[in-house]
């Protein structure tokens, strides 16, 4: 015995050399050691290096979620600059009063009916007014609800472009709170909503779309439509017979200018989507930058050859509409895959445009429509067929499922609430007004009023 | 005994197993382990937590900054964008130069007089060139200085607005260089000087500015009061009756991009503010979020009611109002507070614009005095009673004591200084510099050689 | 032996308490403790601690390549400012193609021409397409390309400043890709090749070019000079006697703005060269922000004292020149070198714009030509000049080899491209589209259909 409590002894002593002392600078304190301090330092630098993995998730987060934010200054130049003159000044309230009315009701109720529990399946009902489930996890409900709240503002103001240089302000305004509260939270329940509670119903079938080109995008695309479609087309773009007649944006620099801000905001976009400072965000930015430079590329080869020369504005929406299309699959699609998926859906997005200007005659002067609605649709199949796990047939399938479920939602729900304002507080202007411009009539005040107009 | 040897070298082998080895992985060597390796071991991963922090401190305090920086980008648009075409280009290099001679200069002496070694009590006395305190902390003071020298920049560009279209280009030179070496620096280190050496009076009562709702923006703020004073109206804005007329800004486009640009910075400006990446910026992001959207959204309403129309320019300001007021309790008011400050400082910002022009008679022509000066002193207070550790009289009067001395001390040496400037190289270009444009008296050249004006 | 059975228990209860319990915690999970468990623990510790630094790597390389490309946006609006109304669409859509083009060719081929391996010590012959060397580090390698893209992309639009006004769309076309294939990979591999494999060989000799004064910006700035002499002036540049006319840009306020986006994006081009999250990036941020700052001084008082005004586009440049000069030195300089360095450099690019007007009758619309290529030769010498390490002439002298082998390299390659340009596709339009405008002949429409021009 004698023998075994020497060796116990010497045991203790060697362990409590090479483990305890160790320790004890560490933790700088002089207090005897015992076996549980050494646990505690053991833990305390796991603890720490999470905190610190967890502190850079949150710069990141807010970080992508501040370049998203810019994109409305984005949205705001392509939109100002492809419309005229006249209407500028409506257009800027409206993208600043989008993001604005949308943030604060996306912080009422909107964040809560995407985020929520979800008892019904169709819905979350709690966290209004970061109520509730602000218990949980205070500091990281902030920057999700930072970055959710950017892509909801994206969602409402795509629209702002294809019903331009008509529509009633107040109209807008309302239209806003709606799409913020209703129609993007709850199709993004069904399709992003397990990130804090429960999980839903598209989600749960392995609907892909990383950042939104569905859950954002064509949400926003399609909603575009019935609001182009209800207010029908702006004096003058059509002939009597029917004829498309061009209206020309009044400043393309500043279009230009939307799109290098947009481009930019989208690696926030996309990349951010990880809302995780790791490794995968570098493919995202990869596959985002191969996508926009293929998109713009092949549409104004496309333009080239229909009009016989590389037509700007064309060129702009292309870069746009590559961006756009790769947000779905921007994570689970290989660079030569995004480069594919970049150049169909600039070639796509020029078809798009003419089909809904000269064979459907729905006038959306920004193409918002074909750039979000059409090519969201078809960035979120190609998600689907270009997915790194290799082609199936139910994957794909899921994915036309969560397409043909986002049209439907958000056509239906958005063709109902723009008729409901017809009918109501009314949605269009004027004629008159339309004529001389919204600035004036909705505003009271003219845009550039020092430059003289060509008659 | 034997048996007693082999379980010895049983263990000795199962310890050097489970300890040694695994630590002379680490250390990629192969020398025989002794007991302070393992000391080594753990003190060095501790050593290495904190580095990889420090690290990421330092890229969110300089993204953080570069983003402060490119607000620089904002005030120019902004401020070019509200004021007449004829003096874009003056307002332009005022941007740009007070931002380059402020940044030469608060490194000469700004940033000593503000953060060196305070025996007096009433300003640094070394830290100039970089010099003394930079033995004590290279690297950190090198990101410490430039998130404070873009917010120097902030302050000193505040003035350029207030004194746009009539002020001669070289006396806003010296006016820039003494705003960011005496006037912004010095009470710059009663309220934040603590940070290197000491402390300032002002925060040792507890004054809370987290952000800069008055050491920024109210000291600049003040400053533009006091130059507008000094100045005069424009040629044309008062009537002989003393009724003031409209003078609209040239392009709204440039200036609701410049709004978007000063949001998008705000961001780093507040959230940036902690120089530390933690779990902190989040709330700083929401509320300031928040602030803004209500401040956008009771501002068109105010101006809705005021004026019959939601008139942009008013909603524009209403926005940088909302930014301004939560700049100083971005981190330590809710949400819901931030909405509440957000909403007041919206409709302040109206009633501050009116004021000024219609009963001051003062003529600011972008609003800067409102919106930084009466919502950075309106921000600062609320920032007390919104206090999150509750409400008291204490902290309110020590936010009216902050607020109150900022006034005196910016307004008092601005009026000083511009009064100076007045009598000595001049203060004001003549009145036909004036009609004709201070782009071609003051630099030569027209803005916009090529667009037919409104004669 | 029973005892020592009972030894071993005691010893494994032990120990089991000691090592196993804590880490079974930190593992969550419960499954029987072995020893190896612990030399996981600390293996882990230390590659999760090298695994957040390297999140942050990631992040930050990321975030610094996003701002890179947004300086497409500052390059498009300082050359549409720059230049006249009636070619605006032209340059926008050379500023969007450049870097369109150069991303898919830099994947496919430039990318690996530069860092891929490199046998014959001239350029790089694997990773084409990301292939082959993408099996190494597939994620990083993703992101060391997103950095490296958008500096390719920098280098290829310089050129397009100075070959303004009269170039033929497709063969601006051509050159993007012969550039982004060709000329700046090779370049690059000499100098900056070393970083996946091998090594440059003029990196081996202790080159100095931290962020590309020479590698981007010469490597462009000299390209530009090649256009510049091949196209010739434009038309009513110069008078019969060959005096130089000014033909002033069109919008400065776009110019500025163009200027404040690329000093922004500056700060992710050189502080973010380090591509790792360190410390040293504050000192990079803080002498790139001296250095703009006193080019802009330096440049406005030389343009004061030559024009008697403080002439705005000469200053905006000198900010420019500032930032192009410091790039290659903006971590091996003090604080004061970079103010010398920033002050000289903005004198220079004034002499040297009036030099290729005046003298040299080369006709650079933005002066590219100086700000990139002289400015970017002046700061690499500097950096030897200036380097911390003391001054030694041999270093002065790579410094000098670089410099003047990127003009041989680049000036001979791009006048060689612009020859054949020349000859085949043709290099500039027809003196009739050149008098309407590149806008309508190039592209089919108008930046400004709206506005009255100056007739």
């Amino acid at each position: 015995m004698t023998k075994i409590k020497r060796l116990l002894i010497f045991t203790g002593v060697f362990l409590g050399f090479v483990l305890l002392i160790p320790t004890s600078a560490l933790a700088q304190e002089n207090s005897t050691r015992t076996p549980a301090v050494e646990q505690q330092t053991l833990e305390s630098l796991s603890t720490k290096i999470a905190d610190v993995q967890s502190n850079a998730d949150y710069i990141w987060t807010l970080v992508a979620a501040f370049m998203v934010f810019f994109m409305q200054a984005g949205f705001a130049m392509v939109e100002a600059g492809l419309t005229r003159a006249k209407n500028t000044v409506n257009i800027l309230m409206k993208n600043l009063m989008d993001f604005s009315v949308g943030s604060i009701v996306y912080w009422a109720f909107g964040f809560g009916i995407m985020f929520g529990v979800n008892q019904t399946g169709w819905f979350g009902t709690d966290g209004f007014f970061f109520s509730d489930f602000a218990k949980d996890n205070d500091q990281w409900l902030f920057a999700f609800w930072m970055f959710q709240v950017v892509f909801a503002a994206t969602a409402a103001t795509i629209v702002s472009g294809a019903m331009a240089e008509r529509t009633k302000f107040i109209s807008y305004l309302i239209y806003s709170a709606v799409i913020s509260i209703v129609i993007y939270p709850i199709f993004g329940s069904w399709a992003w909503g397990s990130l804090f509670h429960g999980g839903g119903w598209l989600e749960k079938l392995g609907f892909i779309d990383f950042a939104g080109s569905t859950v954002v995008h064509s949400i926003g695309g399609w909603a575009a439509l019935a609001g182009a479609i209800v207010l029908g087309p702006r004096l003058g773009k059509y002939t009597k017979d029917g004829k498309p007649k061009a209206i020309p944006g009044h400043n393309l620099t500043l279009a230009a200018l939307g799109v290098f801000i947009l481009w930019f905001g989208w690696y926030g976009f996309n990349s951010g989507s990880t809302t995780v400072a790791n490794k995968d965000i570098a493919l995202i930015a990869v596959t985002t930058t191969l996508a926009a430079a293929a998109g713009s590329i092949s549409s104004m080869i496309a333009a080239w050859y229909i009009f016989k020369k590389p037509e700007a504005t064309m060129t702009f929406n292309g870069a746009l509409a590559g961006l756009v299309a790769i947000t779905a699959g921007c994570a689970n699609v290989s660079p030569v895959s995004a480069v594919i998926i970049g150049t169909l859906a600039g070639i796509l997005v020029v078809l798009s445009v003419l089909f809904f200007e000269r064979t459907a005659k729905i006038d959306d002067p920004v193409g918002a429509i074909s750039v979000h609605g059409v090519c969201g649709a078809f960035g979120t199949l190609m998600a689907g067929v270009f997915d790194k796990n290799g082609f199936s047939f139910a994957t794909v399938g899921v994915q036309a499922l969560g397409v043909g479920t986002a049209f439907v939602w958000s056509f239906g729900m958005a063709y109902l609430l723009f008729k409901v304002l017809q009918k109501t507080v009314g949605l269009r202007v004027t004629p008159e007004e339309e004529l001389e411009g919204l600035d004036i009539g909705e505003h009271g005040l003219e845009c550039y009023p020092e430059f003289e107009k060509v008659s």
